[in-house]
């Protein structure tokens, strides 16, 4: 292994040519593979096949007597409630159960507190001239998107190995009352993988905001997804928030779409009594309740803590292999090369990649003039900007670990190939 | 049968002394009946249990080949936007099919248009200083409550026989440049069971809006919901519109919670395409997409047309005689004595009445006093304010007859004893 950015220029030029031969034979095999989003797979989706079982049409009604068909329960049934309660790590009152989405579950807590505020709000958000949200970035383009929609500045800030820039972020949100909230997938981030170290998580509870309705955006997206044996940890964030005297400071999210069904998940908010009653309250004129049928099923499938653990077990032995194919592509064609960093996650759904500032565009179109799509380059980052063009973030769950591995074989040859060009310039 | 209006005082007397031992007799009874809200009753649900068999673990495809069980598919399921297109009488490039609540639809539709505007607005309409909307009353209180929730001013207009008071709306509409929408439930209208005329529809579809962004909110929730052979017509008001010109002018709402299953129902919403590009482009920020597999059972359940009015023959014979209860204890314990009216609708969920000018709540107060509670007195109308005190609700539809028939015997000695009291003040 050579450190690239040690090579002459006649090195490089040799290594050119040879990296654009690889490059015309990955575009002569005609690819179209596509590692762009984190779906599961149709393997990880056959693991809950049983749960469409567990409901038919004679054992409809809850463990209480309910009768899931009909309308009713706007925050939830009651046994997903504390199923539920017990994942988040949050008492039943604490939570509420939604429908499918938990993106739209952030998506409207937020609608909420432009049009109505929080608890402690003095006046909505919508009533001010300007908000702004703290974005650890990478982050998810999602999070971002619905800020853009929402005309909420954001406000990038690093993300390191044990989380946000807490020297930043503190410095953020102690400086200007505009400053709202904070983004937050706080367990085998998306995309870097990183967890949040429990001093993040310490001084996201305890920092000093200057808004007195700031909130934490929790979304807790991977809390069960490991993909070894010895997972990450993340420190219970509602309750170092009520340590640290700001109850109401933390809104949590979670979903199943990546534990049961993709697109019939159920998905969870939680956070303080307080929060929760005003929620409940406000969500009162929206709809008149989820699909507790839905929650059934999940109750009945996943049954209790154990069972979602060993349920989780086997989508990681499905797609372990696929984190394993690329980690061991990067390793050998970009090791020690000094061109290049990635994640090691042990857990989640991606592989954050860091190439040569400027390269990763360019590293994205090539792949996909070669046949293969990736997430496009800067969607990690707010407003799609990624300020170093370095970020690229690899999603292997969803095609197959031959697919998986021929991709990241020509990922790996464009990130040579980009290099060795811009190595060339300088 | 005795107009009670032309009674001499000792007559009233005596009617007040036998009433108020009927009252007394019902409230020996400890009656705990409730006839509040428009729920179908279990057998109602049973009928569509075959539903929750028609996927299990094996047959999660659409007929299109898309594995329903995980994500995309933003505005629903190709199979089910033609099955649900031909429902609502429009193209399946005019549909958005949701999740399980309509409400949801109406409520983020006006949410869009407040942080947003429609395509047609020139300014968000939360920008402006004031939004109001024509709320035809009686009518349905989830939309009333919508509007308060989101500030917006409520104007009520009258309902007749063919809809809401024409001369009145168009008046507002024309004269008032805040005024944005009106809320409609066209058909076996909630409660007044009226369905819109042709002249209505064709009014609203033409008339002149001061605002050049006006939307009628057309929730047609009981379009199927028919209690006779002889079932109510509407006219397709999103062709009228398109005749008129204002094409953009509706938007359309349905729902399966009262054909399937009400709280696991899946929600339409409609509209000119420039309409339904535009909301898909805004709701792609909230959500990855709705839960396909529920769209699928409902397709594999209802099928076509012939089997959604098929099954909703099936409710009728349900409900009806419930319908009928209502309507021989009003009748007969009411009739010609010139003290109530009441609607004799062919489909839809309610029977609306009206007692003397009044005398609403003091009557909702008597039974709910003999244990039958009844959807609170004003609920009908904006504010839960009736102007004149006389608007009830009925909802036969959840209880077993025998308890509708009890419960309206109580209403109907409520009534009359407080129409007696009444005459006797005056």
């Amino acid at each position: 292994m050579t450190d690239f950015t040690k090579l002459s220029v006649s090195e490089l030029e040799a290594h050119k040519r040879d990296l654009k031969n690889q490059y015309q034979e990955f575009k002569a095999k005609n690819l179209n593979l596509d590692i762009t989003r984190g779906k599961p797979c149709a393997a990880q989706l056959d693991l809950a096949n049983g749960m469409l079982d567990s409901i038919d049409g004679e054992n409809y009604k809850s463990a209480d007597g309910i009768d899931c068909r009909n309308y009713g329960g706007l925050d939830g049934l009651p046994e997903a409630k504390k199923l539920f309660a017990g994942f988040l790590e949050v008492e039943p009152e604490e939570i509420i159960i939604g429908g499918n989405s938990s993106l739209a579950l952030m998506h409207d807590a937020i609608v909420r507190a432009i049009l109505h505020g929080t608890v402690d709000s003095e006046v909505p958000w919508g009533k001010l001239p300007k908000i702004k949200f703290v974005c650890p970035s990478p982050g998810y383009d999602r999070h971002f998107f619905i800020c853009e929609y929402l005309n909420i500045d954001m406000i990038p800030v690093e993300m390191d190995g044990n989380g946000p820039d807490m020297d930043r972020v503190e410095e953020l949100v102690s400086g200007d009352d505009a400053v709202k909230g904070i983004w937050c997938t706080p367990k085998y981030s998306n995309p870097t993988g990183v967890s949040f170290s429990d001093e993040v998580v310490d001084r996201l509870s305890s920092m000093n905001t200057k808004a007195c309705d700031f909130r934490i955006f929790w979304d807790n997206a991977y809390t069960a997804h490991h993909l070894t044996d010895t997972p990450d940890t993340l420190k219970n964030i509602l309750e170092t928030c009520r340590q640290a005297g700001n109850p109401e400071r933390v809104f949590i999210f979670g979903s199943t779409s990546k534990i049961s069904i993709a697109g019939a998940g159920i998905a969870l908010m939680a956070g303080s009594v307080k929060n929760m009653e005003h929620t409940r309250k406000l969500m009162s004129v929206q709809t008149i309740g989820p699909d507790k049928i839905n929650q059934l099923r999940h109750v009945r499938f996943l049954k209790n803590m154990a069972g979602i653990e060993s349920h989780m077990k086997k989508h990681a032995a499905i797609i372990k292999p696929k984190f394993d194919a690329v980690q061991n592509v990067l390793a050998e064609a970009l090791g020690n090369k000094n061109i290049a960093e990635w994640s090691r996650p042990n857990g989640g759904y991606f592989i954050s990649l860091n190439v040569m500032d400027g390269c990763a565009k360019k590293v994205v179109q090539m792949t996909a003039d070669a046949g293969v799509k990736l997430t496009p380059a800067g969607a990690t980052y707010p407003y799609g900007k990624d300020p170093r063009d370095r970020n690229i973030r690899i999603a292997p769950t969803f095609s197959p670990e031959d697919q998986v591995q021929t991709a990241m074989e020509l990922v790996a040859v464009c990130i040579l190939l980009a290099s060795v060009e811009k190595l060339l310039e300088e």
